[in-house]
């Protein structure tokens, strides 16, 4: 069988993801680009552990080697099968204005600056809730997206799930929101929320405690117009934020946003997620923006899976785990998913590897 | 009932045309950032008879009226209607370097150039084909964002039925796809590439009249690693152009490349295509980019159904048709959709009025 048929196949059997020749063949033009490991994952938009498996699989076969900084580089015999092959690295541009997003997060000057003054004093992202903050230059420019797209001015908001990222007091210090509503399950980020809301004086907004996995009482169906979220890539997760989001939506026309990463998933279950959005629950997609979400590195980086199967020892030292950042749309029919969710694979499965 | 929801209706009932409540509330969210009825139509998202009988009816209802320089504006009864709604108009935030798009077409500067120079004598679109260019900075970004996505260098690559656009020259241009075949009705524009291919020494790109309602021959399946089209957005256009060039190619993780828009087709049928994407052909979708694609205005214009039926004769000063980009890609199973496809409902059905 041929080489990267063969290592998509060998690499599938042992981890259980899903690939195709063609996601080792995007792990190899990564490698023509970058020797960090971490990079080659953000290149490749393949979940950690296959890109792990890919990797040591193609050391063992003497394709790649390790030198001694921990860059993972060609071999003679690499050079020469990827010659033979005729992969090619990627091109490299992306708008150095917006960071490759289209909305430009310095577009309001003072905004950036307000959020960025009161996110500095945050809590720190912890492992027990799959946290890890997008940077702030993210979260404005989601706050601008939601802007240019209508959902935000006039607009009754639930941010759930995602305050990590203070998505929920950024939408909010805009006060052009008629509401916003922010639910997460970690207290310290709501305290710190309701702080900030009290000593600017902002009254349209307040956040709860709230664990997503329980159905959500009846006076929240109906209720929104926008949702905004990030869940773990879970199906249990999906459903959770993703569908008890759309269950939160008023009527049709009304807009939910998340992000969905592969660095998590595979491109498999993408497809599967789109199939629940477009079949299960009645809504169409209007906007993937690919590496819209860049995600600091998190402290506890080093007690993850995914830093335990990594060919490497060696940190990230660069921002590598991006997500797409999706909008969606209701459409007449549309479901309001709102059933409880277990405990089970809410976080992690064999796809997941960094919480 | 509500007042959104009765034009929603009535609108629907005589245009044929599927709305909700708030496909007339983005209506007037864009009459309160513009007076100009084609701008109105960019900024509501819908397709131009919708926006065209939604005006009308508001105008009868003496919510709107028509200055003497055909602008559309709010009457005072409009604007009590507007407060009470509470309808804003949405943010104009986007990045002005790369236009929105994320991709910067000045990234390489020569190339740009050269294509700019190369496309000026171009033939000028034709109603015929539902021709109408794009901007040379629309051509060059979705290059560069081919590149980007790892779908130019070393690539096959079709390009078909957009060559009024120069996609394909362009692609050609960068000699850094493998092979570059180029398919278009249109024997002036197939003339037009063969020539500067000749000019510069191009040996590894070609052009072909081809009429896409034919299937293709069995030497054209499987044949491509990328495809890049921009269909009309009727069913029929949609298998002809997106289904024919999945067939094309080679395996699982191969990429295709289409516009569609929301001036010609409604949110509703953008959902039927999603699905087909997904169920019947087998892909994910990987990206939705919207407004990405920016049209020039095209010279026949006034022969338009969108001309006739607009409530003021006044045309178009600027830019206002846009189209979302599209990349999908394809998954193990994926089908190869090759019949033939009949005259009928090719260019336009009752969303469409453009071409």
């Amino acid at each position: 069988m041929e080489l990267l048929s063969h290592v998509a196949q060998e690499v599938q059997n042992q981890t259980g993801i899903r690939l195709h020749r063609r996601n080792v063949e995007r792990v190899f033009s990564a490698i023509l680009r970058t020797g960090d490991f971490w990079k080659i994952v953000d290149f490749s938009d393949l979940p950690v552990p296959a890109v792990a498996a890919i990797v040591k699989k193609l050391i063992s076969e003497n394709i790649l080697f390790v030198d001694e900084e921990e860059n993972i580089l060609l071999t003679q015999k690499g050079y020469d099968l990827v010659r033979e092959l005729g992969i090619k690295p990627a091109g490299n541009f992306l708008c150095v204005a917006c960071e490759g997003r289209g909305y430009p997060f310095y577009a309001d000057k003072e905004f950036y600056r307000t959020f960025i003054e009161l996110a500095k004093d945050r809590p720190s992202a912890i492992r027990d809730y799959d946290q890890g903050s997008v940077t702030p230059e993210t979260t404005v420019s989601r706050v601008l997206f939601m802007d240019v797209r209508g959902d935000l001015r006039g607009r009754d908001i639930l941010v759930m799930g995602a305050e990590d990222d203070l998505t929920g007091l950024a939408v909010a210090l805009t006060r052009k929101a008629k509401s916003v509503l922010i639910l997460d399950i970690d207290k310290r980020l709501i305290d710190y929320d309701n702080k900030i809301f009290k000593e600017l004086g902002i009254e349209n907004a307040q956040a709860k405690v709230w664990d997503l996995r329980k159905p959500f009482p009846e006076d929240m169906l109906a209720r929104f117009d926008v949702f905004v979220t990030d869940p773990p890539e879970t199906f249990a997760a999906f459903k959770a934020f993703i569908g008890r989001g759309i269950a939160t939506l008023k009527e049709s026309g009304c807009a939910g946003y998340f992000g969905l990463t592969l660095r998590d998933s595979s491109i498999f279950r993408w497809k599967e997620f789109q199939q629940i959005l477009l079949t299960d629950y009645g809504t169409v997609i209007t906007d993937i923006i690919q590496n819209f979400n860049h995600y600091m590195n998190w402290e506890y980086h080093p007690q993850t899976k995914a830093a335990q199967i990594a060919p490497v020892k060696k940190n990230p030292t660069d921002i590598w785990y991006r997500s797409a950042w999706y909008r969606v749309e209701t459409l007449p029919g549309f479901k309001r998913w709102n059933e409880p969710i277990s405990d089970e694979v809410f976080y992690l499965d064999e796809e997941g590897s960094t919480t």
